[in-house]
């Protein structure tokens, strides 16, 4: 028995599989959904996958993705320049900025430092990060990368670099989230929360 | 403070936001994913998206998708022209078609009637099913469409039509799923089980 096979199809359903957390049976759904929209709209889906690569770069001062020479955060004057808020990728900045108790700017460094995926600090923006502090405007950098061995790490190696700059070096607080449940939280965190507990 | 927005990125997320399961978290993690592609990688997703628009269309005879004019099951020789499945879509086609137990040919009438959803029999490929009929090839028709009221009442819808020219018509067993457990069945599984019981 032949196994069922449409090449172009095929080509779809594995482009799809490439794709982060999509597996097999996901793939073929969205292959199928492409099939059945109108041709109008399966250009624009395929203009959209090419202009986000030929027009996005990084924000020459923060490395954020943005479409102009500064992204919207950096070209805000409104901002404070004095506070930069160190992340990891782009989702972490908009994860800050969604707080809305964010005023100051970021710096992406579109990753942390894993020898175990050969990324070192020479593949992080880290460069970028050192020239901003050139001047004083730079009071404060908040290293918000993530709470994992890497984001530590990069958290560490970065702090290292910048406190012989005389810049306050800040981290985010460790605890147990809001809403969470003690009975849930792993032990880590919860010694971390054990251990960063604040007076009432 | 402004929301932080990058025009090209954000239509992509919309995009693969449209798409069926995901939301807007998921279209995110995707439409980074793309970004982060090598530019030829990029190319040849949108490539895929307008291939498999520009390049499928249905069998000639069953109506399943295809790059050419018959569908690899279609103009297979081996396979038995006398009994056609008739599925709902062609991801039911593969889906029956994975079982390696069937060896005959498809009808993909593309849905089920289903009047609250403005799907009426004439927007189903059922003209083209009949036409298969004409000659005197097909001893069985097999209802394999889905096991919901859509898909019973197109099945009854098509076996009345049918019936007259003299073809048997036969739909997919109901029962109890294999490896599963009998406390978690529903009732009308469990009772269409025990209508359809079999002598052991």
């Amino acid at each position: 028995m032949a196994q069922y096979n449409v090449a172009p199809l095929e080509k779809l359903v594995e482009q799809f599989e490439k794709m982060p957390g999509i597996g097999h049976k996901t793939a073929q759904r969205l292959a199928y959904y492409v099939l059945n929209l109108p041709k109008s709209d399966a250009e624009e889906l395929a203009g959209a996958v090419m202009d986000a690569h030929t027009k996005i770069h990084y924000c020459s001062k923060c490395c954020n993705l943005t479409d102009k020479e500064l992204c919207p955060i950096c070209s805000n004057p409104v901002r404070d320049n004095s506070t930069i808020c160190v992340v990891e990728t782009p989702r972490d900045a908009t994860a800050v900025e969604n707080t809305h108790e964010y005023r100051g700017v970021f710096h992406v460094l579109h990753g942390a430092i894993s020898p175990l995926n050969d990324v070192g600090p020479d593949n992080l923006t880290i460069k970028q990060l050192i020239a901003r502090l050139s001047d004083d405007t730079v009071k404060e950098v908040i290293m918000a990368t993530n709470p994992t061995i890497e984001g530590d790490a990069t958290a560490l190696y970065i702090s290292k670099l910048l406190k012989p700059m005389g810049v306050k070096v800040t981290r985010l607080a460790y605890g147990i989230p809001v809403g969470g449940d003690l009975e849930y939280a792993d032990e880590y965190t919860l010694a971390k929360a054990l251990e960063g507990r604040n007076e009432i």
